[in-house]
């Protein structure tokens, strides 16, 4: 394989950031990778597991770096960013892991200075249930996507740069606009989490709850899995990319007010007709997976 | 095993009614299992897999029973104990399988007249995703909860023998009152039901529908996996136990309204506190059931 990166240097190394290292190193598409984290635990642990090759003190580290991946928590990424600025020299490319991308371009805008032109919002889509490094695989990537999120001024030799380290990962690379990306995973991801949030919520919330939970089974289980995903990371995800949650939640209110309306006028068929409408509509998608 | 029915009378063989049969054979629980149906089809073809031993040509074939299964869809139920009602002569037992409960009493108490002491509503909690006598399975209901809501008039010996069969098939039997009933379900599998056709009917009606089914990813799909359901089946469960599902929805309303509120005003610490509870809740559901 003739794409090798020198150096790569990933600020938060669990599970996204670790199955990126893991990914690279088994590409062979990179000779050297140094994690930094907050804390000395999880940097001392992915390097035992042979995740990262050094660990690096602070945002000094990036120095000489070919890619830096920025996949701490997003509410760090001001912050970071901030620290790493002047340690980003040319040719040095920076990209992130986040989310969310409006928020991720505001910082950079804010923060980067010269280097906003290396600089490429991604969000690679894998989520998964487990997290921190002990959880990173080498696979975690294989046949997932990564939509890149370029701005005008970014360099299309950074864009390139980190479509390469993601194709060697095994993942699809994928371009839009920081704004749709925002708006459609508001749609398919943000607003799901937040409804199935809710429905535990509502449920633990009652007298019986216990009598509640006792009856629950697997059509309850598998829609509410995403209501164990972590409850710092959504909290970050649905601040910071309010406007377009907010906006796919009032169409889910519509939603529901229209179903409240058929179900209170007692009307069998309306009911039936959205049922299967829906059922039609996510038979296909399942189909178009294949 | 000193359980043993002669005659078991199935009125609708598929998945349900076709692994209750199954299930009882398996176990040597039964002699003699005979099957009515609307369609020719699926009763030749439960006696070609040997589900059942006899086709029952209409409600007739109920005489000499010694338990009567109601597994048909249940906007039926009212038809067919009406046409079942002559037939039942003591100590024929008759038992349902229907999702909702109070529908089917008050079906019970206007069409089976004398037998009514004799009729056993149950719920047996075995969704699955596909249906047909061909996905029957002798072991669908191992480890399964069937709730039985019997009337105060029901006679302790039908009860005992609706239960007895149930654990035949492997299956824990509970009592509940009707009421309960509905109004558990309505919570934790008639409302995510609702939420998730009302979810995927959302998407579909996006603009850029395409685009958004493209992204969506494993959360979506747990989290809409009911919203595959058959919608005729859904329709009359959800039109059947409407009360105890506005009501349900209503408090569900009131906490998106709730959510709304907390992103309105920017407070990611609320936000974080209902995560944190609804997961807490739900992983300690997932941890009772281990």
């Amino acid at each position: 394989m003739s794409f090798q990166l020198d150096k790569v240097v990933i600020f938060g190394v669990g599970l996204i950031g670790g199955s990126f290292a893991l990914a690279l190193k088994s590409a062979g598409a990179v000779r050297r990778v140094v994690g930094v984290g907050r804390t000395a635990g999880s940097i001392s642990r992915a390097l035992a597991l042979g995740v990262i090759d050094e660990a690096g003190k602070d945002a000094g580290a990036a120095r000489g770096a070919d890619l830096v991946l920025l996949a701490m928590p997003v509410g760090q990424t001001r912050e970071v960013m901030r620290a790493l600025a002047p340690h980003l020299e040319e040719p040095t490319v920076v990209t992130d892991a986040g989310s969310t991308k409006r928020d991720v371009v505001q910082h950079a805008e804010t923060e980067l200075g010269g280097a906003l032109a290396r600089f490429v919002p991604a969000h690679p889509i894998a989520g998964a249930e487990h997290s921190g490094v002990d959880a990173a695989s080498a696979t975690l990537y294989q046949g997932r996507t990564v939509v890149l999120t370029p701005l005008p001024q970014t360099s299309e030799r950074a864009a390139a740069l980190v479509e390469q380290a993601w194709e060697a990962c095994g993942a699809q690379v994928q371009r839009m606009a920081p704004r749709e990306h925002d708006e459609v995973f508001a749609a398919v991801s943000h607003l799901p989490h937040l409804l199935a949030f809710a429905l535990v919520d509502l449920v633990a919330g009652h007298a019986n709850a216990g009598r509640l939970f006792e009856h629950a089974a697997s059509g309850f289980r598998d829609f509410t899995r995403i209501a164990s995903s972590h409850p710092e990371m959504w909290r970050d995800i649905c601040m910071s990319n309010r406007d377009a949650l907010l906006a796919e939640l009032s169409g889910y209110e519509a939603e529901l007010a229209q179903l409240r309306a058929i179900l209170d006028r007692g009307d069998a068929g309306a009911l039936q007709a959205v049922f299967e409408r829906a059922r039609a509509a996510r038979n296909r998608w399942l189909e178009s997976l294949k």
